[in-house]
Formats: structure tokens, sequence, C-alpha cells
């Protein structure tokens, strides 16, 4: 039982680190989309979104196949369920990276954002690929100091997130209502992404090492 | 084994009865809290909110320890799967509770809402509370037909939702960018409380009936 149950948790984890790469590829794609409004590439990330579905059904039966064929317990057991909690996560990124996609395709052929802001969410959505990539390699190679190190590239994206908020609120800002209103959503989404991707990397670290690290991933209030 | 795993599966459904009712709880007092501008119930609504994390952890702790000791398959796997979920879902909406109050709290002493967007607002919040409060109801009485009576309502929450953008966005909204701000953000959370609501109630009828309704619960895409 050891050995299958130890072959079977391998492939659950290559599947993770799968979908990491959909969705890294899918908010990066969604961001270009986005800052160059291409339509085109709007359009793709929207009608891959059903990939990023169907590999979370596909993680979520190997965990159930996982659960029923080995019976792990204690701390076995806990790995399989923290992968299962991933596998969700990893979903609702790739739902994030489809409402960047949306606003896109929404606002074309028109720019979604302003010059003036269009660097904050460069930024973040580069700070957001990277924290996806960053958690496949966790997955792939173990590298849990890799995993302490997203903590950093989240606060990051928090301050981003923050300081947009006081440029929309400005007394100068220029761009109306609706501008701010897409900014607020976007600027959302891209905090939410990032937040999610952390608790994955968290969730891979005690998948690969049996131990929940010590820090802390709540979502944070830059509200 | 059988009569173990029922009356396990009993008590963990009886903390996700209580768990909705702390979230239903709280989102009423945090509306209740930001149309009245109460400071003192926001305060309430964010120093019990730890209450609801301590309970979905309970639930993930009897979960684990009905997998552990009953190695359930099959359906009654499934269960216990569906009800892991529902706990994080119940969670989640304990925490949009919270970022209602925190936003009472944060404008205090001043009114977060302009007069002419308050219906809207105690609307929203009425349905979202009877959409938790029906959770309850589907997981105490197993009242299936509750469950599916919920996606109407979620429906009603989308569109004031969308209505609302509407209002905002509109060439004679005289509140400013701030409150406007304000109001996305908001409108957002009541959404996706709603959401979660219903995401919650059909993994519940799944839990007691051992399948899942067949009807749609994708998050809406009113944004």
């Amino acid at each position: 039982m050891r050995e299958a149950y130890h072959v079977e948790l391998e492939n659950l984890a290559t599947k993770l680190a799968d979908m990491s790469v959909q969705v890294a590829d899918a908010m990066e794609r969604a961001t270009t989309a986005m800052l160059d409004s291409d339509l085109e590439l709007a359009e793709q990330v929207i009608s891959d979104d059903t990939l990023v579905d169907d590999a979370r059904a596909d993680c979520e039966e190997q965990a159930y196949a996982l659960l029923a064929l080995q019976a792990p317990v204690a701390t076995d057991l806990r790995v399989v369920l923290a992968a299962i909690h991933a596998a969700e996560s990893l979903e609702r990124m790739g739902d994030l990276a489809l409402h960047v996609a949306k606003a896109a395709r929404r606002r074309h052929p028109d720019p979604v954002l302003p010059q003036d802001v269009r660097k904050y969410f460069s930024d973040m959505g580069a700070i957001a690929v990277r924290l996806a990539r960053r958690t496949e390699q966790v997955i792939r190679t173990r590298d849990v100091e890799a995993a302490r190190s997203m903590e950093e590239d989240d606060d990051q994206v928090d301050d981003i997130h923050r300081h947009l908020f006081s440029v929309i609120m400005a007394k100068d800002w220029e761009h109306g209502v609706p501008t701010a209103v897409d900014i607020t959503l976007l600027g959302r989404f891209y905090e939410r992404y990032a937040d999610h991707a952390v608790s994955v990397a968290r969730r891979m670290v005690f998948v690969v090492t049996g131990r929940m690290p010590g820090y802390s991933s709540a979502e944070s209030d830059a509200v």
C-alpha cells in the first residue's frame, strides 16, 4: 500500500503542477490582452478556462481514487485533503484570470486602463504570474524555500493594490467613475489571485513535507 | 461501521448548520452596521469572525476523523468531501460579512452609502441572509426543495448587483469616485456571498441525498 500510495500522490502532485502552469499562462495572457486591447487573446483565455475546470475535476477524481483505494490515515490523509483544497484555489485563480480577460473583451476596442495606471497592472500581472510559476516549481522540485519567498511577492501585490486605491480616489482623478469601477474590480482580481497562489504554495509545502509552514497567508485587508 | 459512520456524519451536518447560522447572523449584523453606521455592531461582527474560522477548523477535524476512522468509499466518501468544501465556502461567507463590517468601521461616523443606493443594499442583505438561513434549513430538515428555490434568490441578488453598476456609472451620479469604489466592492461582497450560499446548499443536497442537483451555480458574470 505504501508504494502505490506514493505513486498516486506523485500523479496528483503532477496534475497540480500542470494546473499551476495553466493558470499562470491564463493570467499572463489575460494581462497582455487587457494592456494591448487584444480581443483574440482575451477570447482564447475565456475559452480555455474550461480546461482549468476540467483539470480541477481530474485532480479531485485522482484524490477520491487515492482516498477510496488507499484509505490513508494521519498525515497521509491530511496531505490528500490539502491537495483537494489546492485544486480548488487553482481553479479560482483561473476564474480570476477569466474575469480580467472578460474586462478586456467588454471594453474592446477601447483600452480598459488609462495610461497612468497601466504600469501598476503590468507590475501586478507580472508578480501574479511569477507567483503561480513559483507554485509549479515548489511542486515539481519540492523547493520549500521558494514557497517561503512568495510571501514577499504577495506583499508587493498588496502594496500596489493599496496604492491604486489612493490613485483612483485622489481629487485629481480625471478618468471618471466607470473607469474607477473597472480598476477597483480588476485590482481586487489580482490581489485575490496572489492570495490564492500563496495559499496553494503553503498547502504544497505541506503536501511535499507533511508539515504546514508557520507563516500567515490570511487574506489581506487592502480594500 | 455503518452506524458509527452515520452518527458522525450527522454530527458534521449539525456543525455545518451551526456555521450557516453564524454567517447568516454575521451578514445580517454587518448590513445593519453599514446601514445604521453602528460602530459597535461592526466591531462585534469583526471580532466574531474568528468563531467562524474556528467552526470551520472544527468541521475539518470532524471530517478528518470520519475519513480516518471509517474510511468511507464511493458515495459515502464523496459526501464527506462535499462537507469539507461546504465548510470552506461557509468560512468565505463569514469573511465577506467581515469585509462589509470593516467598510462600516472605516467610514464611521460617516455613512458608507448615499441615500439613493441604501435600498439596494438593504435588499441584497436581506436576500443574502435568507439564503444562508435556507442553507441551515436544508441541512436540518433535509428539505431538498428549499435548496432548489435558492437559485431564484441568487438571481435576484445578481439583478440588483447589475443594476447597481448602472446606477454608479450613470452620467448623473453625483457622489464621486470614492463612494463608487466602496459600492463596487460592497456589491461584489454580497454577490459572492450569495453565490457561496447556493454552492453550499447544492453540496448539502448531495450530503443528504447522495446525489448532486443538476442545476448550475457557476459564479455569475454580473461585473
